[in-house]
């Protein structure tokens, strides 16, 4: 985020101002004209790139979900073949997030201030959660956890909830638990196939 | 919620109608005026009663909170003396929240919304976290579970998550698994119990 001259060509500067103003302050409390100046431009230059605000807001979204794109695959690279240590890795990765950021997840938050269900941002939120939760079940599936699903659902849950409640209470909240919250929950889904029974029927 | 003229008085009518409305929409896209226009009053008469937007949003936490209250007495009088139904009759109203209403909690909400360290709502979002903290953790302990503390943030923040998934991608998303995820969490920690084991250390 810059207000002075950069190289960067002025929709990538628009672009990383709108990211940076929208994660810190939030998306409505957020006008064009903020984003526009912060960003040594001006709402002109704005709407040439972005047709609205709402455009804005989408491909912030979008950009946001290609970091996500980029610490799975450091998670991947990081722990080649061992797919136990890369939901391990998660965790840790996940636990980092909540301690490091105050604001909480991007998609979550937009969703809370983007009530209209027809809003253009609600496919991008959708669609992100979506593959998440596909890439978090087929982890655990490959490291051999018999309800998979279930376990991807519930350190999902634990994960949402670190980031919500992060932002509520601060850093010595219930999100001070979340690693050893998952950890456990993980090593208890992972007991419960050793055992041959499922952790529902415990 | 009304915009017709009822028995009750002008400050309750406007309070009842920004607890909708800001539920509804989320706190910063409702104005002053419509709530006024929906109370069936003015802003004149809304200013009367409450000093500020702030100040309004501020009064329907505390009455929001109210609401909370009333729930942990129906949970308690519904199973007295039981600690561990009390736990799980918990685990069902909180699951019954999130499956009722696509909007998550108000608390939680507001803490994203209202982003300024130093706004009179975030005290407000601060002590309700902790007392619903501070309860279930009780509630945890007063049911035997060695682990109480950890347990209590764990659900904590699965209920969290839990509504912050519904909001983000509705019912279907991974808040559909909250149930059997808390009662699978609760039946570890009390397994854990059982064995003389530590959850963290199983």
């Amino acid at each position: 985020m810059s207000g002075v001259a950069s190289p960067t060509s002025p929709r990538k500067r628009i672009l990383e101002t709108a990211r940076d103003l929208f994660h810190e302050r939030g998306i409505r409390a957020v006008g064009v004209d903020a984003i526009a100046a912060a960003a040594g431009s001006n709402k002109m230059t704005l709407y040439r790139h972005f047709n609205s605000k709402d455009d804005l807001i989408v491909a912030c979204l979008r950009s946001f979900a290609s970091d996500a794109d980029r610490i799975w695959s450091e998670i991947e690279s990081a722990n080649p073949g061992d797919k136990m240590a890369q939901l391990r890795a998660w965790v840790v990765m996940a636990a980092q997030c909540v301690a490091s950021d105050e604001r909480g997840c991007d998609f979550a938050n937009a969703a809370v201030e983007l009530t209209e269900s027809d809003h253009p941002a609600r496919i991008v939120i959708e669609e992100f959660k979506a593959i998440q939760r596909y890439r978090l079940a087929t982890l655990c599936r490959d490291a051999g956890i018999a309800e998979a699903e279930l376990l991807a659902d519930t350190l999902s849950l634990l994960v949402e909830g670190a980031r919500a409640s992060r932002q509520s209470v601060g850093p010595n909240g219930p999100s001070a638990g979340f690693i050893r919250s998952a950890e456990a929950v993980i090593d208890s889904f992972a007991k419960a196939n050793a055992g041959g029974v499922t952790v529902s029927s415990m």
